[in-house]
């Protein structure tokens, strides 16, 4: 199989989350995982950690390996040990006391947080562009339209503040997300790195060490069936796709020819009709957020996990999660620089407003226009707020 | 239209959310607002306040209303300024500043804030119950059980305290979700509450005062258009509803005739069979688990609001919000009684152990058992401590 | 429980799905197995069949059946025991051979067939009205927008036939689908109804006689852990509610003040801004397209079911199904009132057509007459032989 | 990006469907184009159709017309026509009177009709393995459960004969499944078409040959935005899935080792249980189970499409209808491998039933057996009908 992006516009950056970036994370634990092991045992196993390489294992083989046993760690652990005993070093460390499981969670748990992260970053550059925006069209007054009709008076800022505090409750959102590590053994006790270590508790040491080089939270438990950790990432990522949605659906709007309050510079061409420019980052987000909704709730069914591994629940969460983030990553992606060509049309804007003007109740002008200072005051200081804690965080 | 029931054994506790619960939380909205107006105008406004009666209301005049204007608000207003002229009282202060969407939207966020708090205390009385059950069984032997299959050896009481993990992460969820007021008038810029009052920021004193009358957070803004608050209540409810939905469908297994580890008390009749005894709560819970995921789902679809009121995705939103609330209540209840009457059957467990011995290597039983103390310790200290916050909270 | 609407305008038609439509259908069903068992064995069983009557049955024992045993029908079967009693009748034929889920989805059967057998009566409607539309304006040209910009000429005859099409389509669909009576007793293999009617392959014959009486198809076979006929079901209303909802999109966009192509007679009020006109009917078709969806999810997933019947999932299934010929019906009639109450303006859409005009390349008029001809021509014919063979079926 | 098969056990098999799939079908699309309109010009355009080379196709411009342009087809077509150019051959009929949504829509049909071909194909292969399992074990009773308890007794025979029908219903549905060809020009209406030949109608036939020369169906219409023909082939693919989805789950629960009913060959490894025998085709189906119904899900929300071509739902639907149709058939193949090395266990399905004897009533041995042979006849009788008639179609 290789699906290379041709018909995926609403997840095109797959950068990070595509499957050499799944199995790069991948390694990227048993090394942790031995150097984990390095401190419990009290031995040198750098050079083992050093030898890993994901760039030189056989696609073809894990491939195969999936297909044989549903999970590509089953053929992983032989392709490793046969890493290390080239390279003369000894394998039996490797994967200890771990099971299939600990290594697929914590790689996903591993690429969703880099995914986040990233969307985080081109969340908080949409923010700042929307900062400038709603500062700059405070003060242009525009018709509010609500049920698809005009409704009152409003301005371009106050529409720009309100896309803002989406971007900043997605900021907060994946803020709040702790991406846990996962190491539990073949059935969640630890036994195993409790009996490997020889003596009890080694397996939560093991996995704090795990956590605390990887970068991920140290939960303080296995959570094999426990899966409400996925449904927290699932739902932040579920979270910024449909702030952005929201935005992106506004932005298309606004733009039509008839409207004209929003001009877009992003625009991509057509097989037909060669005059075209059509709103291709609103476009893909608005994809990326017709999708992200049931990702989402493909996580919250999955975590009814049976047992103390579910027989294809389980197995249904990894590619799911994946997109998830992967729409997220893009989204944001898209929505940086949709909105770096993004501008108010503000006479555009007026005329519209004056037009509709005998149509309903206006609130007072000065009355709106201390309104609007204040909400998009409001919408800056809690994006700054959030921006400020990221600086120093 | 009256649904009372028949066909919704995953929904069965609708106290709190029903529609007259919902009408009268509306009221209470129009209640809290018009006595947030009397502090802000120095008026007197009680007797208007008490003088309003949910129970008095015409239900077919607010049917016609949502069917003719797509909202119950805009005939609930009349209704309710009949009452107080009716009492001899002015009506004029009544819904001032307000729109549909502030009285729709809060009175929502009080449904599901009171249905989550007693989706809590359920959730905290199963957790009592499962940290009994984790302790008392923590040096019963079982096998663990991955796709289908036996794995290796673990104990009963680990079973109970990977249980308890999701009702201890439910109970967190909830702790951590906020319930926000809306008020923002028309289109949520709140001028007419500045205009009415006479004074700029006249609405954000008006949306405080509101939020502390009904315990409800302020959120500093309107967000009539930007829905993330309702994910994070939506995915708060369904969090709650996997993690027991998980417990249901393991216990559902456990408890069949050829397995035994697990005994349930509570049991229904059947029409055909009347020897039998069905698992009805486990299967309440476990048809909650199917639903509420999809209600999550529309909820994220629906935050891709257009405008500043979305024309069909806002409206899609009421209903899928209470009812997920409304599961989330209804299976936290049915785990409660569930538990109440689920018991470990240790002979049993020891017995399928003993039997699949030879399938596989077996963890070392002193291991085993210092991981099971530890896992089972942790799972009710982390209950514990979230059980104690809220005694002080 | 109580849920009479108020939350509810995507399904603010709930006449013949309501909980007492349900029991109702139950009731008959129980009724027409009576009379299949009179022919079965040649027995007056008429009295019995008329003694039972569903408005007499006490609703607050029946739902305290459904919590009880998670299933109505346990409770049922007593209460209408008692009726034939207290009429001084035998009851020993009551329910004979059957089972709960027997009455339970052939009821729902039942409750489905009306409710789309009603949405097509509506959609019927829709569609003259359509057809009148579209040959009405299929000389009237506007622009056709693609990607949310102006794409090239078309006509608002050619927009009304597409919108026609989705009518037919959904007809077409709705013809094809079958709506099965179950019947197979406890297990499935009808064993107890052979045994009662003392010869093989009686219960094949109640099944066939059951149908019959209740104008259902005989499936040849018991289906209750092969619900594939529920997902066509599901589908088919699914596809009608996306359909119109469709529709509704375009009409809600085409009639906002700066687009006019469109104008809507229905229209519901605000209870803040007294000026506005709300589209309602396209808001609440567009509120059951969001949702109808997911139901449509919820019942493929419930398909998965175990056992001989599924402990959870099949109950899952009763209130989504239920909710989903619902949301068909009532947006159905919706679309038929918004329909009824919409007109073209034609010169508002050729004014927009003209100031587009310089953007790209346009067809030869010509060539866009005689295309509209054909294109609303052939959708009428389609829309013609459905509504002709449907009065000769 | 690549993905290219590492975390998506569900979806294994992606032949046929992968992204080199879909853009040799493109190619093909305008292949058939081509020829149609040799026939229409009376032209000689065999060499044209001949020279176009998906292979050699540069991926990289192709993504990266992805990303610019929204649609693969804005570069593909340059790309096409210099193929065309580098042969010395005129490149001026290439993708005349088309527009990309054409020659997306149509490759997605082709490729899911190639798909569920391939998926019928496997359905029948597993459909033989049953009718034998049904017809051997006829007479091998069993109890059957309900609601995880056991019910009464049935027959190993009805159980694979209920596996059967789901088999045979998914069959049907498929061959009950139009896959339409799209072709109608810039905004649907033909036009480009009918002026490039000079003459009315034109687009028509063009559309009649290219159906025709790719084996599709002629619809008789554009449907660019009247999206009921896509529900139509999601709900298909779904329908399979769920049938084989029920089937795998209760392989998966009756091969446990307490149950045993059922013996499973195929078995993947383990990485930390080397003992352990995974059922890994019943867990890739499973996983595919539910993922499928939220795919069919974001079909049926998409066709809710705005304007003459959506703005993001479209977009959104090209990878939820690849990958359902990827999950139809990757899970068919599941199920023909997970048939092959299925047997039934009689005597320890006899013991069970043993076992549970004292439970409740039984029905009468020779009742049973006599309608176990007939419920099993149907069943085998049903797919015999659908496979004859396969041959001959």
């Amino acid at each position: 199989m290789t699906d290379w992006g041709l018909v995926d516009p609403g997840a095109a950056d797959a950068s990070g989350t595509d499957d050499d970036a799944v199995l790069a994370a991948m390694v990227e634990v048993e090394r942790a995982l031995l150097l984990g092991w390095a401190s419990e045992l009290d031995e040198f196993l750098e050079a083992q950690a050093d030898a890993l390489d994901p760039g030189a294992l056989d696609r073809h083989a894990l491939l195969a390996g999936v297909q044989h046993d549903g999970v590509p760690v089953v053929a992983l652990v032989p392709l490793l040990r046969a890493q290390l005993e080239a390279a003369g070093l000894a394998s039996e460390r490797l994967h200890l006391g771990a099971t299939s499981q600990d290594v697929v969670d914590t790689a996903l748990m591993l690429v969703a947080r880099d995914a986040l992260v990233a969307s985080r970053a081109s969340l908080v550059e949409a923010g700042r562009r929307l900062a400038m925006l709603a500062h700059a069209a405070r003060q242009s007054p525009r018709i509010a339209r609500s049920l698809a009709r005009h409704g009152e008076a409003s301005t371009l800022g106050v529409l720009a503040a309100g896309w803002l505090d989406g971007v900043s409750s997605a900021i907060t959102t994946i803020h709040a997300t702790a991406f846990p590590v996962q190491f539990g053994g073949a059935v969640g006790t630890g036994a195993a790195a409790d009996a490997a270590a020889g003596r009890p508790g080694a397996a939560d040491d093991v996995r704090s060490a795990l956590a605390a080089r990887l970068g991920l939270a140290d939960p303080g438990r296995a959570w094999h069936t426990e899966r409400t950790p996925v449904i927290a990432v699932a739902s932040s990522a579920a979270t910024a796709v449909a702030a952005l949605g929201r935005m992106a659906g506004d932005a298309t709007f606004l733009s039509r020819e008839e409207i004209g309050e929003v001009r877009l510079a992003s625009a991509g061409g057509s097989s037909a009709m060669p005059h075209k420019r059509n709103p291709v980052d609103a476009v893909a987000i608005t994809a990326a957020a017709v999708e992200a909704p049931v990702l989402l709730e493909v996580i919250a069914s999955a975590a009814v996990a049976g047992d103390e591994r579910s027989a294809g629940r389980w197995h249904a969460e990894w590619a799911a999660l994946r997109r998830l983030v992967r729409l997220a990553r893009s989204a944001s992606g898209a929505a940086a620089r949709l909105l770096d060509g993004l501008d108010f049309d503000a006479d555009r804007a007026a005329a519209i407003l004056d037009a509709a003007g005998s149509a309903g109740a206006r609130p007072d002008v000065e009355v709106l226009a201390a309104a609007s200072d204040r909400i998009v005051d409001r919408a800056i200081a809690r994006f700054t707020r959030l921006t400020d804690s990221e600086v120093t965080r």
